[in-house]
């Protein structure tokens, strides 16, 4: 952890049900190297600062599942859990109002496990410097718009893939969470820029996958084991 | 191999001299797994069928160096080694020049090693039917153009992110590269497209990266011993 004073918190967002891959098993809990992914994401964060403050958005009919998870991996880091809402906008809503004013904090998906410690490490000494630091990588593939027989190749200059941890001064997320929800929200760094204030943008890593599909479950398997 | 008689090529794309990645060797020879990332990719198609001819573009200045790297790494399996051009569509244009009429034809990126059997599959017996194959990923992460100070949200809907093998009947492309080369020709589907054809697209998979960075070869190494 950095010298600085200021209080540091994650707020890991794992509001879904999970329907989108096709299990029963919600994807945050879904199981590689022998634990829920969930608790890989939590750790990640602890392994950095054990006293960072750690607040879970959870989906309510997901809690008592949670607790027994935490039970038989016996699961010891002190989380703060909270109501997940609707749309991921809510969640984080929610998850906010445990996070005081004058402190910085990391909003992070709960299905990236691979989040390195360097890739936490910058987020929270920008954050602290420029207010927001947000991590993208470049696209190295050619991307195409497809949608009823057509097809289109998209211009990838300038063009950057945004990962979480999103992290801020808690002040000025909180106040850009005050916003009204619409559906353009898609990431904090959107809320932000809708009051017209700049993000700053850092490098992320390749590594530092969204685990959506059976593949990326594949991929954070053996990327754990490196 | 399936049942139909018609002749299969590989034409394996590795023109470049590599200077991207920061490193005095070129990607395509980086080794992973104790081998250069270029062997295992003629590898995964050599597995797919033995009798499949494989086309190898590479930089004239490399082929010394392939042919010791082939000696040191005890590889036979019979390659077709052809001079790359200024652009990709220069190699590929040169490459296709051993490949008959009448015939299927999968072009690819060398450093592309991660390559699923199922995806070559798909590929060939796909072109077969509709002329063309063109594997694809939906985009999970959030996009952003960011220039000059400014940053944009990318409307990811019907956003596809491209791969290769890239297959088609050997007429329909040899016929798309007839045309004059313009910067627009980002990969072999823009060629056909350019002529007024449909693309068949299909789905890769997320294992198959493009290593471009070294964290991606770390994600090959690990990925090859899973």
């Amino acid at each position: 952890m950095s010298g600085s004073e200021i209080e540091k918190y994650a707020l890991i967002v794992a509001g879904g049900k999970g329907a989108r891959m096709g299990s029963e098993t919600p994807k945050q809990f879904l199981i590689s190297c022998g634990k829920p992914i969930l608790m890989k994401t939590i750790e990640a964060f602890h392994h950095y600062a054990d006293n960072l403050h750690i607040v879970l958005v959870l989906h309510p009919e997901l809690f008592s599942q949670w607790e027994s998870l935490c039970k038989e991996h016996l699961f010891k880091i002190p989380v703060n859990l909270v109501e997940g809402g609707q749309e991921r906008y809510h969640s984080v809503k929610n998850g906010l109002e445990g996070v005081p004013a004058g402190s910085l904090v990391a909003i992070h998906d709960g299905v990236r496990p691979m989040v390195s410690q360097r890739i936490i490490q910058d987020s929270f000494s920008l954050a602290e410097r420029f207010g927001s630091a947000v991590p993208v990588t470049s696209v190295n593939e050619t991307l195409r718009k497809i949608s009823e027989g057509t097809s289109l190749v998209i211009d990838r200059s300038f063009l950057f893939s945004v990962q979480t941890p999103q992290t801020f001064r808690s002040d000025l997320i909180k106040r850009a969470y005050q916003q009204e929800y619409r559906p353009g929200f898609t990431d904090d760094a959107s809320l932000i820029e809708t009051m017209g204030e700049k993000v700053h943008f850092f490098p992320g890593d390749n590594k530092n996958i969204k685990i959506t599909k059976q593949e990326d479950l594949l991929m954070a398997e053996v990327l754990g084991k490196s």
